[in-house]
């Protein structure tokens, strides 16, 4: 039978509570969105003690259902101030599943600031040790004195020195399977939430672990083999296809012939370095180096599509895992930076502080345009980076995001929406994403409704990117999609399988059923989807934001992209309407 | 006959036109909120193009109307991002006005963000000049530089450092009538918008000035009599009565002993060292120490309540003017620093950088939260203002305020509203006053609504502060009078005299029926005060503000303020009935 653990930082309880009826069928998003919803009231400070951190593996996780090993981090984002749900696959959601652990609602702050506790959960209890002894290391190090205290296979979640600092920058941080502390809940300063109550780290201890209830085995078989079917037989996501040989960084190439790389602080839509940074260069350099350099590599248990890479140095040793696209864009393309060893060296930091890769990347940029570096100055970019790990001088600025940096420097290109940085998508060059980016419910996000699928990629649709038109429904279906997957506990990367392929799509509601032992269809998909929508977007009204806050920046309505020199010209009233359901 | 300038800084033009009929009452606070209203996109960034700043002098500013010569500036702010309407008195209001000057209207944004420029005004035209030679200078420098250039007596509006590098915390400062670069136009940072379009200074040439045309000078000068009667009959404002006396400062004792003086970032309403910086010691110290040390001193032209100092340092050399009681409490009480000489350093380092000195003051109170000194500690605060002059590391932290200051180091106790930092009443003692900084249109502001009037001096009423019944009303009353008192060019305190003294107010509006040939009664001041409330209301709304924004900060709900152990406890109703009218 499942359980939610409710630990209380004020007093330092921790205690297991009976599932209430009406989380019963939830995981993921939904179940985040919908306890925060529930108990955070919208107006509290982020860094206050009202404010709660709600952790949650989706529906099918820790079942064999491919590529489905993802957490849901949810709270008030001190970043954007909205509500947030931040997602990872790690090996700690897997076990945490299986242990029985439906999710952890952390509440209340302790009265000393600077006193850090590490929170061991196992299915006897919940146990608080003092973690100041971690306080001030780089991430790498306190994973690696965890293992060697409670073994090399513990689950971890936690926070780097951004997070202690309460930087708006910093994000959860989880365990790849190979123990690496490497995979983050990164977006909105979740991890700065977790610091200012005074958690360092949740540790598991899964013996014993009863395993996911399954209702209808045979039905959640049938559908997770529909599912990884799908998987294996679309080129994006199957064995030797675009992700698994590229990784996620095949899309610089893409996006620079679209004309819709940010570059130099989106200021331009190519970069004369992309092939330097592609993943096709990735790929040939992890080939060429050989020893510890890998692609294909799958950075949480049941995944089949392998987008992780390892990237090593000149003699095979390993530097970094992972160079994801946003973040090898971030601190490369929008830093005019071209030098993979550099990025590699950038994200290892960001990894060690706990920093979100994409904020930082954007940051960095802003600060380029501030003048306290050269554009493609990857030493100074360096040292701007390590300024943000250890808090000195102006890494406070930097710590707290793109925006808070802009207005530090008095600057007006800053590529925000609600205070969170755009990621990797020009939106004057991809109109649809820029619809995203300006309505999500958490701030300039893509993965709350990837219209690059359709208008880049051609997948789940063939859309004109340049094109206007109908991009308000584009981004409103797969933000409604996207919301239910974000439940299931998949990668988002499944959508491009299920948004091609039928039988995979409907493989997906299977494992759910089976699991949950429910009947949705293709409706219910809808309709929770719709339903975690309208409470995130209730939570965010209740705070304060409307319509004027769905908006991209001014300086992308005044200045024209190169290379197809346009502006930013979807009207306000198409932006209004992709919440009318 | 008036005229508007209006001053393009993208082409660098400025040519007069006529006013417009819709503005041809108007003047001050109501012109340039009407200006900004019908010319401002809410939307717009405050630092970028479409943004302008409007100068305009009340209506009886220039006339021999007694303490008339204030010049208000509007425009969108930085630190709030709402509308502002900033005001201060000088000898450039008095000198404009006769100019037949009616508003200065600053647009556009050159696009060299580097290059800063002079405009020279005289009856001829408007001249730009280069005025690089004054950039990175100390303000005091600067004007002694143009005094040379242009005569001793010209009239000077400008900008310091802190608005040459876009700091939400840079005021727009003008020259006392002795010729100081002391007096400001000192919240929102409408500095960093005049910095953001390249204008460093404007100078009045006012030669042949016609003067003010008065329609009705027989009914102007009876006005202005029964309003110089009132003032010097009322104990707060006569001559040898408390402001005049003590200055502004005079206030420290009495809100000390209320219990409602912020002292240590606003979280006592006591100060052990208030006697030591009370007004009263000031007056003792400049008769004491003697030389240029004065009390009683006038800031502008036509003023008779004379309620500013010059503080001297221990041979009689003249440090400062003026410490006020705002700036006295922020870097003083608010820091518990018990030292006027170190609090006489600090404002003349505000006035040489252009700062405001209240978000300073609570700026480096809030700083001390963070740990950058300890409390009490000027050497040290000395030390962050010099940051902020310079804008070196942590002073671009700095210089963006309060709530900036504390979201870059995690904090919770930051007494903001609106990203404004709150002046020297503690709203948990003082409920009156924090509603009208909660539903002030400009962020935490005082002189929208001073119901510390009724609540401590018993001005115009005499209410319990701790009260919350009722203080709706009297914030609301005051904040639409005080519109209508921010348009006559009047300074705030001529209200403790015309609140108490009917034929005081009926003199105000005999003076602006004088000039302005109307037949306005207290129905049309009322009418004219909540048109102008409406106005600036509707801009906010515009702009995105909503009840969400007119609230007092968490910490406030959840610390009680010694000594009367309090919260903040006024229902968010009673708040959002503000506006009903």
């Amino acid at each position: 039978m499942s359980k939610i653990l409710r630990v209380n930082m004020e007093n330092r309880t921790a205690e297991f509570q009976e599932v209430p009826d009406q989380y019963a069928l939830m995981g993921g998003r939904w179940l985040t969105t919908s306890i925060v919803c529930d108990e955070v009231e919208p107006t509290c400070h982020p860094l206050g003690p009202k404010n709660k951190i709600v952790v949650a593996p989706g529906i099918v996780t820790g079942t064999a259902a491919p590529t489905s090993a993802r957490i849901s981090v949810g709270g008030k984002a001190p970043l954007t101030g909205t509500i947030k749900e931040a997602n990872a696959g790690s090996i700690f959601p897997y076990r945490m599943a299986q242990m029985g652990l439906k999710a952890i609602i952390i509440e209340g702050q302790p009265e000393d600031p600077e006193q850090f506790w590490l929170l061991e959960v196992s299915k006897d209890g919940a146990t608080f040790q003092p973690a100041d002894e971690y306080c001030g290391q780089m991430l790498s190090e306190s994973f690696q004195a965890l293992y060697e205290r409670y073994g090399d296979k513990t689950p971890i979640m936690g926070i780097g020195t951004s997070g202690e600092m309460r930087m708006s920058m910093a994000g959860i941080c989880f365990n790849d399977q190979d123990g690496r502390a490497t995979r983050y809940a990164g977006r909105g300063g979740l991890g700065a939430v977790l610091g200012s109550k005074g958690l360092k780290f949740i540790v598991l201890d899964y013996s014993d672990a009863p395993g996911v209830e399954i209702a209808d085995k045979e039905l959640f078989d049938t559908g997770r083999r529909k599912l990884r079917d799908a998987l294996r037989e679309h080129p994006v996501t199957k064995p030797g296809g675009a992700l698994n040989s590229y990784g996620t960084a095949v899309l610089i190439n893409i996006l620079n012939e679209a004309g819709g790389l940010p570059t130099r602080n989106f200021s331009r839509g190519t970069f004369e370095g992309a092939a330097k940074i592609a993943g096709e260069a990735i790929n040939a350099a992890c080939q060429e180096r050989g020893g510890a350099g890998m692609t294909g590599h799958g950075c949480s248990p049941t995944c089949i599509i392998q987008c992780s890479n390892v990237w090593p140095d000149e003699d095979g040793n390993e530097v970094v895992s992972c160079i994801e696209y946003e973040s090898d864009w971030a601190l490369g393309a929008n830093c005019e930076i071209d030098d993979l060893d550099a990025i590699a060296k950038m994200v290892k930091l960001c990894n060690e502080y706990g920093l979100d890769t994409i904020e930082a990347g954007v940051t960095i940029g802003v600060a380029m345009e501030a003048g306290l570096a050269e554009f493609g100055d990857a030493k100074k970019a360096i040292k701007l980076l390590k300024k943000i790990g250890k808090g000195k001088g102006i890494g406070r600025i930097l710590g707290q995001g793109a925006a808070f940096t802009g207005r530090a420097y008095g600057l007006t290109r800053v590529p925000t929406v609600k205070g969170q940085a755009m990621p990797a998508y020009e939106p004057r060059a991809v109109k649809g994403i820029g619809v995203t980016y300006a309505t999500s419910t958490m701030g300039a996000d893509h993965t709350s409704g990837y219209t690059i699928a359709p208008e880049i990629l051609a997948v789940g649709g063939d859309l004109d990117a340049l094109e206007i038109q109908g991009k308000a429904e584009t981004s409103r279906n797969l933000q409604v999609a996207t919301a239910f997957l974000d439940a299931t506990g998949h990668c988002l990367f499944i959508a491009f399988a299920i948004l091609d392929i039928a039988e995979g799509f409907q493989g997906m509601i299977e494992e759910c059923n089976g699991v949950l032992g429910t009947n949705w269809t293709a409706d219910d998909v809808t309709a929770i989807g719709k339903e975690i929508l309208k409470k995130e977007r209730g939570f965010n009204e209740a705070a304060g934001f409307g319509p004027m806050d769905d908006r991209i920046p001014e300086f992308m309505h005044l200045e024209k992209l190169p290379p197809h020199n346009v502006t930013w010209d979807v009207p306000d009233e198409m932006l209004d309407s992709v919440y009318d359901f």
